[in-house]
């Protein structure tokens, strides 16, 4: 295994993690920015190229995991890798965010659901998607037909 | 930060690193299994109703990192952050697979690209999409359109 190390952190506007958006329906339209270390800024080379990136960051406020767990979106408990849960045996984030500009080492971008302070982890390219009629969205569906 | 800890292992055909499919045009349908360890079977609750997963593990095999480096798909460097190359700050891989069918804690999977025997960190499902007309490639745009 390795020592996770922090290539940054999140600039965002929410500070507690009732304020940010959660359930069915939920709009990530919040605007942030990723800080990336002066160490790794040279791995930014290009990014400006891409309109979404993935960004992997850590659950730095989560304590402890489990199992299961009922979402915000549903009543019922599910299995919490069906799920986004913080609660998570490795508490790794993962959101789709929009870039919209890069500064030096600063990445503007639309979309964050981190709260403000969150270490970053990883970015890559977002670079496909899978068909949304390809898409079976499980208990999620379910949940949101049942409004 | 935390000790990351294999919540599975992966079973794929590919035994080396150069079997994989890479670069531009590469098409991922091999199949595999995700094999969960005993301990976190109960977290994959539900998870049959999802058609794909988000996959997070570890390059295993991978030694240190580079900021800069030249993918398979490019003749030209580009940042690290930029690419998805398996020598990274946090060496962790992203991958979207398809979920096949569940028996108790085997998940059968098309679309593996990891090397047999990785270790699993995390699955979440996989939600949403970026519409396509919405995606902007970046350097992976331009070196297919070179070719």
């Amino acid at each position: 295994m390795f020592i996770p190390v922090p290539i940054g952190f999140i600039h965002s506007p929410y500070t507690e993690t009732s304020s940010i958006p959660k359930g069915l329906g939920a709009r990530h339209d919040a605007e942030g920015v990723l800080e990336i270390g002066s160490e790794f800024e040279t791995g930014l080379t290009d990014i400006d190229g891409f309109s979404h990136l993935y960004v992997l960051w850590l659950f730095d406020r989560a304590h402890g995991f489990e199992l299961i767990g009922a979402p915000p979106s549903d009543n019922r408990p599910h299995g919490v890798f069906a799920t986004r849960s913080p609660r998570r045996p490795n508490p790794i984030g993962l959101t789709v965010v929009e870039l919209l500009r890069r500064e030096n080492r600063q990445l503007f971008v639309r979309g964050v659901d981190m709260l403000d302070g969150t270490p970053i982890l990883d970015i890559k390219p977002y670079l496909s998607s899978i068909p949304n009629q390809a898409l079976r969205r499980g208990w999620l569906a379910e949940a949101e037909s049942a409004q």
